[in-house]
């Protein structure tokens, strides 16, 4: 525990299954030197004990997490300085520390669990490889079953279902079909548009093993390519491979993402490049360390980030190639291995 | 605007697009007697301008919405009270309005926008409808495909692939199937296990159009019912009717909550009556009213409820039916119509 605090109050959900395993979408837990306690609804009562066995005394509260933790303060001798997640807490609930918490002094932390987080673990990586896998295997099976005349929220049900087919627990983000001009818009959902021959067909997904997430973007065409979409499908490519080849632990994130911004602007591409080059990955699909222009922090060994350069241009298209890289102490490791060669699709 | 304030900052993304149609997942908006200001980032450049019109001055910030913030705030003549959202902020960013907003002054506030969005108007109304058809057609197609021998994850992957051919925007929340003992976990995600003859198979999912979700409970038995599965469901099937039948706007929510619970209690079913009976849906699949022992306040006129009684028991198995209930001054109008009956399936 940090100087002068005597435990933390973990109000993070991928925090608190991280520590103690638990799963559940309720949950609040408290860790002092000496005890870890864990505050959830009547609704995970079974899956909790099954979850997290003798590693924390578990409370089943049937008001609200918050009545469950002022009675269960009170027993733990000693502790009077409590930590919390700033950017984890809502006002509402940082208010009732102040008014029901008055007895305890209250101290903002900031990525004390986050930072742990970053740094994954062998078993770690071994589930999200496999969520890189079963992405793969997702994206192998719904090819051949997507085309021209398919509208995008089709080509999502196929690519979801192949998804659980393939063990997915759930998808880690709302999936993104983005076709023609639609794959300018880099968060697009998916949405009725038909898909034509000609269009760039852009699919960002991901699937999840074990609670751990894999976050992969492939575009492709639908028909024949022409030279324009060619020529800006190559610039991506080539900076996806060179920004994957040479990120590395130690390197701040600012440089990483200049690798590929770089790359592209020498090919006249800088414009159309307007979001970061990626971020962690694991127990959340967006998490420490950043691949962007403003992040000034060194990214650390045994990362897993995603390397995600694009380019979109208002109106006609645009093309992303994603993939998750481990930064292991020894250079970068891809994990996501689908093609990322120009490919048509009928 | 409430009296002493000059602005209201809205942080809810729900709220932002209940009150500027914007659909992203990253913005903020400020709300004056005068104007709209709406900041979003480089992802949604094209889509804001689409969806908002002129509604709401747009801005684009490259580095974060918080710097754009304090950029426009400053251009708002005569506004120095700024309103926030309490229950939809966090203690990181309530320090930034202490901090880099230090010259206005801040005022948390709460529900504001919540409570006008529990009154659905008739487009609301009828998109939430909509998605309860596509519910209902995307279960129907469902069944057929599955039975025993298919995993959870499977079925869920059927349902999912079902819910976007019908035209379902993405999924409100994580797909819940749970068969056998698992069935008694109220909140169980879809797992590896293989459904088998005898089992209950209870379905937990939702379509979304336009924004508006639908959210709808269905247990099946998987082969023959045993004559205590008949039991149970029925006591289910009963409370449902009964809730939804008798379930008035102007009764409190603890009132309607007590209808089902009665029901079950005086059939000896009290016990594994754990979680609440419903809440309220919308652009969000849980947000107010809530319908549940604590719930004192009165529902309100046009509200749409889910009505989901459940029994459960742990090691055994559960029983949960769930359909959404439009809350006419009229009287209640049963938005989902998949059959209520038990149904055995192959």
């Amino acid at each position: 525990m940090a100087a002068h605090v005597d435990a933390l109050l973990v109000s993070s959900l991928a925090n608190i299954r991280y520590i103690t395993g638990f799963s559940g979408s309720s949950a609040l837990a408290l860790i002092s030197a000496r005890d870890t306690l864990l505050i959830t609804d009547f609704r995970y009562a079974t899956q909790v004990r099954e979850e997290v066995g003798d590693f924390a005394r578990v409370a089943i509260e049937s008001q609200s997490l918050w009545t469950g933790l002022w009675q269960l303060l009170p027993e733990l001798a000693g502790v009077k300085v409590v930590a919390f997640e700033s950017g984890q807490l809502l006002h509402r609930d940082f208010e009732r520390l102040l008014n029901a918490g008055g007895r305890w002094q209250w101290r903002p932390t900031s990525e004390m669990v986050e930072s742990l987080r970053e740094r994954k673990d062998p078993d770690e990586v071994a589930c999200i490889l496999e969520a890189a896998e079963v992405a793969r295997r997702a994206l192998e099976r719904t090819i051949p079953q997507i085309g021209e005349g398919m509208s995008e929220l089709e080509i999502a049900g196929v690519l979801e279902h192949s998804l659980r087919a393939e063990g997915s627990e759930g998808f880690p983000f709302e999936t993104i079909v983005a076709s023609g001009p639609r794959a300018a818009l880099p968060h697009a959902r998916a949405a009725g548009r038909q898909v034509g021959a000609g269009d760039f067909l852009l699919i960002d997904y991901g699937a999840i093993v074990d609670g751990y997430c894999s976050d992969v973007t492939r575009t492709f065409v639908v028909g024949r390519a022409s030279d324009e979409q060619r020529e800006v499908y190559e610039i991506v490519r080539g900076a996806n491979a060179l920004a994957s080849a040479n990120v590395r632990a130690g390197m701040t994130g600012r440089d990483a993402a200049a690798l590929a911004r770089q790359y592209s602007e020498q090919r006249g591409q800088g414009e159309g490049f307007g979001h970061s080059l990626g971020h962690g990955i694991g127990l959340e699909v967006h998490e420490a360390p950043r691949l962007s222009k403003t992040a000034e922090a060194a990214l650390p060994e045994q990362a897993v980030v995603t390397i995600e350069p694009g380019i979109y241009r208002a109106g006609w298209g645009g093309v992303r190639i994603e993939d998750d890289v481990f930064l292991d102490p020894s250079g970068p490791r891809i994990l996501t291995s689908f093609p990322r060669e120009l490919m048509e699709i009928a």
